[in-house]
């Protein structure tokens, strides 16, 4: 049985049932300090997910349904009518904070048919609906995760020194992670393992969440700058590579983190696998294949705030561009990791049968 | 006729005649500061490689050729044995500052056989000669470079967006630069260029130092996380990806600053043409291809001491991996813009018949 991550003697999001707000973690503090946000309504939810304190998409996902069940709380509605239009009003705020993620939008379609499911509710029990389903949305998540985290371990070989991109631990998710979880769950089968963290520019999610999580799970680690990885893959010293997935299309091609692409690619060129750990909520099967994925860009000023003691790096002025993700094309994915086992190509046929079971 | 770089009103290095003195850019100050270092003695000339206050394998060369220039005016040394043994004490400092860059040993070897090259001088000839051979190296570089960046710029097209790593610029050569050199040519023959500037952590030798210098010529840029690369390719938005190289083996195979390898990788998978430009000076036909070049490993410092805000992004006691250069494969090269013109596969034939005429 796994235990919860036990650091933070909580999750990554949770809903505070005696304040009837939403706490989390602001992961924009981290590693520096562990501080917890209290959201009370959902405009400090869509800003909260907009400017990167929960990020993951799995997270993200969670984090809107709570946000819908803020918006259902906080509403003065009185009527049905009103309570639908609030919830409408609330679904078209988060959905506009991040383009990229699948699972924001899952989220918020799932929780929104629960709040419109029974004709005869009266608005309490919309509101406690509305609640309910975040909940297990949240507390689904963590099963998924560990789910994720059993399967993809028998990938994990003792000995292996595995390259992980952005992260995708504990902090991405609710509780445990996805390919992070799985790296945690060979390592505590007791399995030897090393893991070398892309750092992730710019946000650095690398080497400011992974390296941190991995100090508290007590997992062998170093940083290294994204453009190395081909290094160490060419050299022979990674035999795996692990990162997780924001959406992916029907065919297998996957949006993640910027710079997923190339760490594939090299990945490929050195016949070393490339799993991508994902829940099925991340799957969309709407789309055809990865070129339909919305690419958010985000601001510049991103790339250009880095400092060394102290000072800017860049000349003042300097102008920069900012692509949060990248895709991915199937070709470049060994197998998909889920929560109801691991997915070989071809995608198209496979991710398919995996979600409706034909 | 190509101008030099005027808005430093010098070369990157230069001797001054008039103290006897190796005067330079210290580029670890920029963009912030336009400071010159003014050294007086080999070990200070050893210390500006090692730390990086001068980088770029042309500029390496030229700098160690001047400190062996120092060594010998410096040198108390009254007989020719003396002298010589002075010199040789001097070579095996610089050699020891940076292990990958061929220029470093090309220079120094090309001054110390100048210095062994007439039995009848005597010490103050030998001086003499030193520095004046010294100088040579520095005037042809600049020659050299200006040669490179004419053949190079025939492959530039109105129009193109090109990807740029690292810096190789006038700040990496005496004067001009190899591939920054070939994008500034074809900019003041009036094409219409814009470059996306690799960051190229760690040391963000794009961020810091080819930014500045595009400043400078009023070239259109825009800084791009190296990890953002594969992105651009795969999306159609860059047509050209330009590099410079340490070391190039007799098979094309090179060693260039950490991530020109995932990056030839992702034009190659996009069917980008990856050209490398490089003063024959950087070619070592003594070795059959990349795996026999030595790759420096830094200090992992310089990847874990970014700050954001002022404070630091790692967790504290993180640790990290630093390999300064990784190896691209001949195979993923397009071409190879030298001083005598641009050379394509096969490169094992086509490089030795450059260097040898034959």
């Amino acid at each position: 049985m796994l235990n919860s991550l036990d650091l933070l003697k909580m999750r990554t999001i949770e809903w505070d049932y005696s304040n009837h707000t939403l706490r989390m973690i602001d992961q924009r503090l981290l590693p520096g300090e562990l501080r917890y946000l209290c959201l009370e309504n959902v405009d400090q939810v869509a800003e909260a997910i907009r400017s990167m304190a929960v990020r993951g998409a799995p997270a993200i996902g969670a984090t809107a349904a709570f946000g819908l069940a803020l918006a259902a709380q906080k509403s003065p509605a009185s009527d049905i009518l009103d309570l639908q239009r609030d919830l409408q009003l609330a679904i078209r705020k988060l959905l506009s904070t991040r383009p990229t993620a699948a699972n924001l939008k899952w989220a918020l379609q799932r929780v929104l048919k629960i709040a419109q499911s029974e004709s005869e509710w009266d608005v309490a029990q919309i509101r406690f609906a509305v609640l309910a389903e975040a909940q297990k949305i949240a507390d689904e998540d963590v099963k998924t995760n560990q789910q994720i985290a059993q399967f993809g371990a028998t990938l994990i070989d003792d000995g292996d020194t595995i390259i992980h991109h952005c992260n995708t631990g504990a902090l991405a998710t609710v509780d445990w992670g996805t390919a992070l979880g799985v790296i945690r769950y060979a390592h505590e089968e007791g399995k030897k393992i090393h893991v070398l963290v892309d750092e992730t520019r710019p946000r650095l999610q690398g080497a400011r969440l992974t390296a941190w999580e991995l100090e508290q799970y007590h997992i062998s680690y170093e940083i290294i700058t994204d453009n190395a990885a081909g290094y160490f893959l060419r050299s022979g010293k990674a035999q795996k590579v692990f990162f997780g997935a924001d959406r992916m299309a029907s065919n297998g091609d996957v949006a993640n983190k910027i710079g997923t692409y190339m760490l594939a690619l090299a990945a490929n060129d050195n016949q070393v696998p490339a799993y991508c750990a994902l829940p099925l909520s991340t799957i969309d099967l709407s789309l055809t294949d990865g070129s339909k994925i919305p690419i958010e860009e985000r601001n510049p000023t991103e790339v250009l705030q880095l400092q060394i003691d102290g000072l800017p790096v860049v000349p003042s002025g300097a102008k920069a561009k900012n692509p949060a993700f990248d895709v991915t094309p199937a070709s470049l994915i060994t197998a998909v990791i889920t929560e109801i086992g691991i997915i070989y190509p071809p995608f198209s046929e496979n991710l398919h049968r995996a979600l409706y079971g034909k």
